[in-house]
């Protein structure tokens, strides 16, 4: 994948350095830069602790428009008090001034540990010095830039023809830990060249991360920065699209699969992670009830650790679904492994030596019949692992 | 504490014996028989998904009588159909028939792999010959054979003055995965030759289990087969014990410092843990609130590898309260490890020093106060550590 070379949209300009932030000898300062103002939308965390950058980029969104993003990781400026929020608007400062533009066009976003302030001693000059020194960076390089536990930098473009011309979406994210349903976006930013309505992108950003990053969990807990960034400069000079017509339903279709193209890379690199799988629930009542099953089966260790150890333990999901909160008749739910049935009416399909085949692979679906209604859903998870638990005992130290 | 004897209350004969249900060269059945009948009582799992002998013990409990409780270890008998039914009525009838005592008023239970048939060839000539050839076994005896995972026996016992004499409470209880909160009970079995009330004996186990073992969490994956059962066979001779009497309150005190103390033993226990953390939250505006908020920073995992880790980072329980659901003001929380303020009013209280050197401890509790009202909850758990995924990446195989 590093190798591909990811297509920016016209009009799009990225700057990476380094500031020390993270341990030295890797860049952790990424700034988006759009020569033009550019329509912008976000969704944030629903997390109650909000990092001090999610507060300022909320309170700036409702404007409407942007032309900066400016990105450090290695420290997440959340539970920082006043100074944090000082911090993260001074960095949206320096780079406004340098660039000529209005300070409430810059947004901010930090990823990194918790509770602990900005180095800004370090921070202010590599701001200063981005654009009168450092070369452009690629799309990779900024998805670089913004990783933590991250093991590989996680980049997406597509090119689609909407109207009379060819609109680019290009879009980055970071995220391997602290991964959880509703809301488990961490670091996305997406940019794009298309001229759309404020409304129509606020929309199909909401509907596509909806169907993406809200649908992957590693370990459930849901961080206090999770953000998804999208920047349309309106350079493509098309018709501006406005929602549901059926320019929108394009974009959102193609908005849609490159973020659900970066969710699964996220949960790939799942920190520890040695497998990702599917689980999907068909047949619930409610799609309220299939979300929760299928992330009740999703979050529970003694599934992930079933599928770490290649162990097709079905009695792990039919307990973990008896728990979920959903009240269902155990005795007509099947349960497969791909298409291997495995549990049949609630009791073993006699089928556990191909089921344990399909617990060796690295990639594999498990499917959980309720038999009951319509309603489905699908949610992408990995295995827990040793590894996870290294990464994540000494991450500080 | 494997040097105690513990004492049993009069009329309660043990008899443990090996039917290779676990690995050969282990205890696996253990049978509990009160030479009278006992007033019997017990709490079950929430789970929808119920292992046979939770289904059987729940319909003959409702006689409010009960004489004798057969436990196999090894499997759970859970996801087995009818014939997992037939099983648990057998192996109560096997037991009846020798002992000449009437059938519904034995009760089963199991605990180990979900999904296999017992198996019965060997289980009903060992249970067949466990009166005439086995000599008593002690509380410890029995409890080290229910043990699945677990590392060492859990058993308590308890001499208490009611009335004009003393009432003796004997306990085992087995448990170390696929422990948490609401009903985390696992298997427990409660003695005492007190005479009570029906009524009052099932109050008194309801209550006291709310108070321990639905305190406590090791992974938040809640058993199929979770029971537990109090016999009181009266054989004390005192006045029968009427629910709320100044003898019941005693009498529950008892039992809930008996519970308390083999919940703790779970935890202590919990599959790879090194260290027993209490999770306190004070200052909640609901009992609903202060219970969600510690169980949801019991139950993360980035808080239970942080504890393991000896990293006192103390942003993971601030982003974990942040999305347990409950509406709070992040901006008055304060977060104490033992004695030490760590976050004062949302943000670090620079005691990260004194913090890290209480994360290296093997026990330690963390105190979160809201300050938004009068309602605690406390909730006991572990660390989470590699060895909790080798367990259980291979449990099975």
């Amino acid at each position: 994948m590093q190798e591909i070379n990811h297509t920016l949209p016209e009009g799009f300009i990225i700057k990476t350095t380094e500031a020390a932030i993270k341990a030295p000898g890797r860049k952790d300062l990424a700034v988006i830069y759009s020569t033009v103002p550019a329509t912008a939308a976000g969704v944030f965390t629903k997390n109650v602790v909000k990092a001090a950058p999610v507060i300022l980029d909320m309170e700036r969104l409702k404007g409407g428009s942007a032309q900066v993003i400016v990105i450090n990781s290695g420290n997440a400026n959340a539970c920082t008090d006043v100074e944090g929020l000082n911090n993260a608007t001074e960095m949206a400062r320096i780079v406004s001034e340098d660039l000529h533009i209005a300070e409430d066009k810059c947004l901010v976003a930090s990823t990194g540990v918790i509770g602990v302030q900005l180095p800004m001693t370090r921070i202010r000059p590599a701001l200063r010095d981005m654009f009168s020194n450092a070369k452009n960076a690629t799309l990779l390089e900024a998805a670089s830039a913004i990783m933590t536990t991250d093991t590989f930098p996680k980049a997406v473009s597509k090119v689609i023809d909407i109207g009379k011309g060819s609109a680019t979406i290009a879009a980055i994210a970071k995220g391997a830990g602290m991964i959880s349903p509703d809301m488990a976006t961490l670091l996305c930013f997406v940019l794009t060249d298309l001229n759309i309505d404020h409304s129509a992108l606020q929309l199909a950003v909401t509907e596509a991360v909806d169907a993406s990053f809200n649908r992957i969990t590693v370990d459930a807990d849901m961080s206090t920065n999770d953000t998804v960034l999208i920047l349309a400069n309106g350079l493509l000079g098309n018709d501006k699209v406005v929602a549901l017509s059926q320019e929108y339903h394009l974009f959102k279709k193609a908005l849609q699969e490159v973020l659900i193209e970066l969710a699964v890379m996220c949960v790939k690199d799942g920190e520890g992670a040695t497998k990702f799988v599917t689980i999907k629930v068909v047949g619930a009542n409610k799609v309220e009830d299939a979300n929760r099953l299928a992330r009740t089966v999703a979050n529970s260790l003694l599934v992930k650790t079933a599928i770490y150890g290649g162990d097709a333990n079905w009695g792990r999901i039919m307990a973990a679904i008896g728990y979920s909160g959903v009240e269902f008749n155990p005795n007509i739910v099947d349960v497969y492994f791909d298409d291997i049935l495995v549990v049949n009416n609630g009791y073993s399909a006699n089928n556990d030596l191909k089921a344990g085949e399909i617990f060796q692979k690295n990639e594999l679906t498990i499917t959980i019949d309720m038999k009951a209604g319509q309603d489905t859903a699908k949610i992408f998870t990995c295995d827990l692992t040793e590894d996870y638990i290294k990464i994540n005992a000494h991450y500080r130290s």
